[in-house]
């Protein structure tokens, strides 16, 4: 087979690269190589036990493929030639490609501990026919351990949380759930909504052993502890999947990531690599960080699918401002960009501003929540830096106000006198919206300096 | 009485530019002269008819002032002497200032009708008592007729959907309802959205005649149809209430409003003004615009009160950017910046971008809408002009994200490769989210120019 464009992956960043592609120079040919045939929308993963129906209702739309003219194989890549442009495919066949972009994601990680293997212990794939079966014993568990406190460890936790009879027990090695996302009061709030939905948390612990007959029964804890487990769910981050890239040559980053310039583009000539398998830098730090977000993924495959035949657009990915959401219960937590806790370890002088009111007005209308804003800016310049934020469901958005300031380099002056939209059903009030109120916070310290 | 700073006028423009100064100069002496003692939030002043179960619900809190150590003082200000910075109070007092603030307001159209001085027709105040009138009337009227159909009357028509037992008329001189905040498409669905909900729209109808004796029983249209009526609402703008300021000998702008530069100084050393009696000019156009909102007054005083005393944050005001958000139904409607209506009129040649698509991923989760998202670009240049959003209540945050973006100069090429928090819970996926896929659009057609 020959195509001029080729993309390895079917996950967001794939698709989102060769949609782009063939959008950007239509009268090009278009193939995507995709291992997984049954793939999921990734981010709606630990819904699938309750909140959706069906696991199929979770099945990752393929039909923008084909409409878009745009063919897919299901088949693994096993090698890639970079001098003959050629790919190997586990079917036999082979692809020739004028340009290529690598989009083979992550693979999670399964650590070393004795028990890993047991029946009932799960990490986490993109394929529809495993997660089906992890559902159904989800379905029926009793007693379920998650292992890792990261967004997809306190998500699985939280739907879990919904259903009834089951005993659910996050353990953690860090002494924060959600660490790498929010600064400790955040991880606080977050750790006491899950406690208060019944979830037993268990920070700053290690899993020494799953145990059980052919069958999980019970995980052993590094302090002693046994808890019982007819269900394990491991949720501990993983690893970019580089191989195939890493066995043609191609230069990796330290993190065992593909090295990409800002363009996406590899070491080697008319390759491009995207999303999990792709080096990220940070927005601020230019420090190599695992931003393993569909977001981040498609804004990189835009990118390259844009860019592929030469610069079209000369925006570049200036570096990934790591901008998460997520629910707990009826209450929303989001973060963007930088957290004290990155500032202090990169040694990055800030101020913090915080502020907090209900996202009505008044506040006594229906369907208020309270919600809290943390932002930080750079001191001295005032860049924002970062922010933080939780309440109800309009947090998921608010956050990109501030992940769109942190892009275009807005600061807390900026965000002083920012002109937004209210409304008392939608938002907190003008006078008190602690989008302002923190900035304004954050102005009088610098001023006080 | 003699103080530091003197502000007139208790709405948000004139509590913030209060609390602001104080925060700025806490060693100032702060106070505010307010003609409304029973003030109340004015955006949710349609909702105190049944959303807000007693119409005091919704009156304006006045706390913050006195916690911040700001004297108020409830009094009309008669008139100003900048030579001897003073201000004669309708009590008989005299204030004398070093710094003033002018935040007066605007007062409500009322429109030279026949019978508009009948019992049952209402302008809009800002006030509990008369206000409180008017919801007791409401909540018992059987035939209501609303004249205006900007924000304010389709809000309230919106509010009195939800009571049983009431016919609502809507008239409106223009062809469509909120014709100032969208375009065409826009104003449809919003249309049929209120249509849906049982509203009787009159568009491109006059009132000739509010008719009935001693109150109000019918409204007479241009086209000769009568409406019968116990309760008509008037909601049709208003005026600047710079009378204060125009007697004072203050430079008024064309459209009635006080004279201000971009720090909101007026044309007498010492005075500024804030809010709906001060010039605003638009972002883009920058032509005197009427963006009579609470959160553009408020960002206004946020700038007097920090540079009341000379310039502590450079930034200025760089114009009104008109960020409207609101809900009928359970539909919200969001806009900010320049419509096409607006570009057509002001020779600004852009191009759009339109996307939709629903704002959970899967889109079969609970709680999905249908999200729709348009965005308008400068020409060549690729500025973000302005957008449009319709959808679930993410899009009263979504739109602060597009407000955003016009303050800090995104362009289609930032925003086709912007990097956002989604998550099945609280937005749309990132392959297909409208905000992304509407620059995107407009993109492609600035590159196939």
């Amino acid at each position: 087979m020959e195509k001029d464009i080729v993309v390895v992956g079917g996950g967001p960043g794939g698709i989102i690269s060769a949609m782009t592609a063939k959008s950007v120079y239509p009268e090009k040919s278009v193939c995507v190589i995709r291992q997984i045939g049954d793939g999921v929308i990734p981010c709606a993963i630990p819904y699938m036990i309750n909140t959706i129906a069906e696991p199929k209702g979770n099945a990752m739309p393929m039909g923008g493929l084909e409409a878009a003219g745009i063919e897919s194989v299901v088949a693994g890549a096993v090698s890639l030639d970079p001098e003959a442009k050629t790919l190997s495919l586990d079917n036999g066949d082979s692809v020739t490609y004028d340009r290529l972009v690598l989009a083979t994601g992550s693979n999670p990680a399964k650590p070393p501990i004795p028990g890993a293997d047991l029946e009932g212990v799960f990490t986490i794939t993109k394929s529809l026919a495993p997660l089906s079966g992890m559902v159904e014993d989800a379905r029926a568990a009793k007693n379920v351990v998650i292992v890792g406190g990261g967004f997809i460890g306190a998500e699985f936790a939280d739907e879990l949380s919904g259903q009834s009879g089951v005993n659910i027990h996050l353990v953690e090695l860090m002494p924060k759930v959600l660490q790498a996302a929010f600064d400790d009061e955040y991880c606080d709030e977050i750790q006491k909504k899950l406690e208060d939905q019944g979830i037993k948390m268990h920070l700053g612990q290690m899993v020494k052993a799953f145990q059980g007959e052919g069958k999980v029964s019970s995980v052993a804890l590094s302090n002693g502890e046994e808890l019982p487990a007819d269900l394990v769910i491991i949720g501990i981050g993983g690893r970019p999947n580089s191989k195939l890239a890493g066995d043609a040559g191609l230069l990796l980053a330290s993190d065992g990531s593909i090295w990409v310039d800002s363009y996406m583009r590899t070491s080697s000539p008319d390759i491009f690599a995207v999303g999990d398998c792709a080096l990220k830098r940070d927005f601020f730090t230019r420090k190599a960080v695992p931003v393993w977000l569909a977001s981040t993924a498609t804004a990189e495959a835009r990118n390259a699918g844009t860019n592929i035949y030469g610069i079209r657009v000369l925006n570049q990915i200036q570096g990934s401002i790591a901008a998460f959401s997520t629910k707990f219960g009826d209450t929303c937590y989001a973060s963007a960009g930088l957290t004290e806790r990155v500032c202090q370890r990169e040694g990055i002088r800030y101020v913090s501003g915080t502020a907090a009111a209900p996202d009505r007005h008044p506040g006594n209308l229906p369907g208020a929540s309270p919600m809290s804003v943390k932002l930080l800016f750079a001191d001295r310049a005032g860049a924002l830096l970062g922010g933080q934020v939780f309440g109800g469901e309009s947090a998921g958005e608010l956050v990109n106000v501030i992940a769109m300031g942190i892009q275009k380099g807005a600061t807390v002056r900026d965000m002083d006198m920012m002109q937004i939209a209210t409304h008392p059903k939608l938002s907190s009030s003008p006078t008190v919206h602690p989008l302002i109120n923190a900035a304004h916070q954050a102005l009088a310290k610098l001023r006080a300096k």
